[in-house]
């Protein structure tokens, strides 16, 4: 297993004493498992928690910070946290004002948050709204979005919702926001070799050698093909126009971008899918706000990359402009 | 091969257009295989370039932007730019206040930026000034720094350099703190597999399915040993006690660290080192300023990480907390 790590038991547990020790005033660590934002927090302002498995930084814990979220319950390697953790994470969060859960739309994730929902309305009379993010085309067709997985392109509700809250919107106005700003993101990736759980100690699954998996979920969930690699500029292509076919884009269009990869797929490479990218972007006459390249979403070493696309408005564009601070995303 | 590219051939150069196409208010590309800083030049500022091979983003091509360097020369994957590039570099970055040549301590660049100082200073009277970093500290002793390779701490001299010239420091100032910063930051890495360089097509060496390598340099230059995968803690013990070793800290010191993925080790693991890194500090007294945990250069998908420190006082420290500005590192 080529991993740098000591006891595969105590992967999640030390690499979150690790952040916290890196960067203490950005992140805090009020209970096991489970991250807020360093300092005090600010009265009546509303809280906005995420959850899920480990195995993604910097989603989605990484994403605690200012102008994005407020607490992140933490699960092992791509398990669910439990629902009492993150009745825990709205706990210390809530100031007043509710508390929006938004997550990835993944079924041990959704149940547990909507327990969760129940449990601190029941026993702590704090009011929720919840949104579970959608946004791979791959994993569904757009008539069954309830089947639609959460990739990267929820760090987009992140940023936009995170935004909302730090302007003292209040949670019917920070949920609209991070439903609406879910509601126009799409993503699509492809994968080349899988990541290794550390708990396994192997991958979960092999690609072979001249091969790639176009569509495969984050986790390994199976894709819409596999085959010889392709040439970037077909890949890019491919899930450009498979987003394209899903949430049409044209003249006069404003979007961001983000080319994210997985994880072992150097910068060197989502450049050059960049560059295509530009290009098709560029023949509809579709305009570019705050490219982002980089990695956003991953799962650990996993090789590959993925594209998302989030059409703005004057209102999102403001949004996304505005100030945000965690130790993977400045803005 | 598990990249996603093009032809092999245009590698670097869908790199570089991909790079300029994201990030046009911070880079731009006046020549084949330069790039400079995008906008006008600061009349009287000392220029910073640097250059080297390709296929280790952020290094170098990345540091372009304000509050670090103003150009860079790109060679292929892992070779050295021309003589000529670089001296072409020199030209469109002077603005009358002499060029810095900074970069890492390999022959051919060594060579090259000599030869573009001569040229330059010849044809076009450009003073200039050079410092090559060397910090690597498992590929040669203290006694002989001439041939210590430079690895990830030369961003510190990037930054402290960088920091200098924006505030109008006068060519020997900026030299000085160049070298100073040089001198006073040692690194040491570690590797698990080795990276693909594209026109070969396959990764350059092999290690064991359960080896990894100490001391292994970014170019798969041989280690100190290799032998089986240790635990985290252990290997980051043996990186830290090397540097005590070479360039001791103690009780009241202030140092910047950077645990730095060569590529595929993901944050997780970066973060997992850091936890045992910050006892190990704690343990001697030593106070950390601005840690850095991520990738900040990196050899594609190699899969490793790498330790440096930088010993502060108060101007390097100042320095360091400049403002700077690039697509991969904001202070």
């Amino acid at each position: 297993m080529k991993k740098i790590l000591n006891d595969p038991q105590n992967y999640v547990d030390e690499m979150l004493d690790g952040l916290v020790a890196a960067h203490p005033e950005i992140y805090a660590k009020p209970a096991h498992r489970i991250i807020t934002r360093a300092g005090e927090k600010t009265k009546g302002k509303v809280g906005i928690v995420t959850g899920g498995g480990s195995g993604h930084l910097p989603v989605f814990t990484g994403y605690v910070g200012t102008g994005l979220l407020d607490g992140c319950a933490i699960g092992n390697v791509f398990a669910s946290p439990s629902a009492d953790q993150m009745a825990e994470t709205i706990r210390a969060v809530d100031a007043g004002a509710g508390v929006l859960c938004l997550y990835g739309n993944y079924g041990g994730d959704v149940m547990n948050f909507d327990m969760a929902a129940e449990m601190v309305s029941f026993e702590d009379d704090i009011r929720t709204a919840s949104h579970a993010v959608s946004d791979d085309v791959a994993s569904a067709p757009r008539g069954e979005m309830e089947k639609r997985r959460g990739v990267a392109g929820m760090i987009y509700a992140f940023k936009i919702a995170g935004a909302a809250a730090e302007r003292m919107a209040d949670l019917d106005e920070v949920a609209r926001l991070a439903r609406k700003a879910s509601g126009n993101v799409v993503s699509m990736g492809m994968a080349m070799t899988p990541c290794i759980i550390p708990q396994l100690g192997k991958a979960s699954s092999v690609i072979g050698d001249d091969e790639m998996e176009m569509g495969m979920g984050i986790h390994g969930e199976p894709g819409t093909w596999r085959g010889p690699i392709k040439p970037a500029d077909d890949i890019l292509d491919e899930m450009f126009d498979t987003l394209q076919a899903d949430r049409p884009l044209g003249k006069g269009d404003r979007v961001s971008v983000l080319v994210n990869s997985l994880g072992a797929t150097p910068h060197e490479e989502l450049y050059i899918l960049y560059r295509r990218l530009a290009v098709r972007l560029s023949e509809i006459g579709v305009d570019v706000v705050m490219p982002l390249v980089g990695r956003y979403a991953t799962s650990m070493e996993m090789t590959g990359a993925s594209l998302s696309i989030l059409r703005l408005d004057d209102e999102l564009e403001d949004l996304l402009a505005a100030p945000a601070n965690c130790a993977f995303w400045r803005v």
